[in-house]
């Protein structure tokens, strides 16, 4: 058994191109091409025979790659041929339009219980969610054995919520809290901040064309 | 007058450091050091002060940064100084989802106009936004001289709307359709996909801790 190591960017262009086979195949194409698949993505086709080489060869010279059985080693690699349960911990403004993100469904993810610590929210029922009270989270994320969880509360909250999500197991995280939160080595965090992409957008229209250049 | 390249990667920081000096400033904190900033960013203190000298060295040996100026420097430089007004497109759940997003005001973005094709959502107001109709944007976008916007239309229409968009005026995109968009050099895109940052961990928690190792 030889162990290679993957870069972190062919595993995150590998859910692209998952994207886009899908797309692909809801319109009726059998095949592609690495052509094609560089194209949709925009990186080269020499990238894209490399990160899926990474994984073994599914493609055939001049023919290409097999759009459904891209699509199901993909997904095997990725982990996403199963389901994954996710637990959705703060449903104020943004966690409840999280609950309404089309997205999540497309890769097999399921936000099979949400927390909030206000009374007013705790016992209802949104969007086929219930909310719990946050003070059960470790009690109920170790009974359901929830690998993932969603954090989406204040800033001031998320690093004490991500303890607590630690300890009651939770070894993958997407955080929408605005800020760095201190994790073990063994778990695994992704960090979305909208805010933060548009500033980077404003920093490159305020400095001048899609380039990185600034005149000092 | 010297022209200096920024890595992209330094701008992101830009707006992370931005982010946690906020949090700093409002729990009073006058000063921070290198070695501070990089704890709450996870970088190295070497890399805070690279970061930040393309800009001009802020910080004094010994005294470290001072919260206020460093803020304002790097809001200057991100061209976060001033207001942004945005335009939403895409009302749908995911649009009205980011209409209810508290974190653009932080960083001075104001979606001023939204547009949707739905003839039940066009004329109504939704968080003091007034959503109209999409068949206007051009005409509006090029009035009101908006060059950010958002999209958060279905995967179908998302180039039909960014060429639109483009002929308006718009030279930076975020993102949020799960489909790779075909743009001019001169304007920036952004893609935020949340399911695939899910994506990702799940390829981690499947394939074991925090490496991106694979057996093969």
């Amino acid at each position: 058994m030889k162990k290679i190591r993957v870069p972190e960017e062919s595993v995150k262009r590998l859910s692209l191109y998952l994207r886009n086979l899908n797309y692909l195949s809801q319109g009726g194409a059998e095949t592609v091409s690495s052509d094609e698949l560089a194209q949709n993505i925009c990186v080269s086709a020499a990238q894209v025979r490399k990160d899926l080489s990474y994984f073994g060869d599914f493609g055939r010279r001049g023919v290409g790659y097999n759009v459904k059985s891209l699509i199901s080693e993909i997904k095997s690699v990725l982990g996403l041929d199963k389901k994954w349960s996710v637990t959705l911990v703060g449903v104020g403004r943004l966690g409840s339009a999280l609950l309404n993100y089309p997205g999540f469904e497309e890769f097999g993810f399921q936000i099979s219980v949400a927390f909030d610590n206000n009374p007013k929210k705790i016992g209802k029922i949104w969007k086929e969610v219930k909310i719990k009270d946050s003070s059960k989270i470790e009690k109920m994320i170790k009974r359901e054995k929830i690998k993932i969880a969603i954090i989406a509360v204040p800033a001031s909250a998320a690093q004490e919520m991500t303890d607590t999500l630690i300890r009651a197991g939770i070894k993958a995280i997407l955080n929408f809290s605005p800020r760095y939160l201190s994790i073990p080595k063994n778990v695994n965090i992704k960090t979305v901040d909208i805010a933060m992409e548009l500033g980077n957008l404003a920093y490159y229209l305020t400095h001048g064309e899609s380039e990185a250049d600034l005149f000092s």
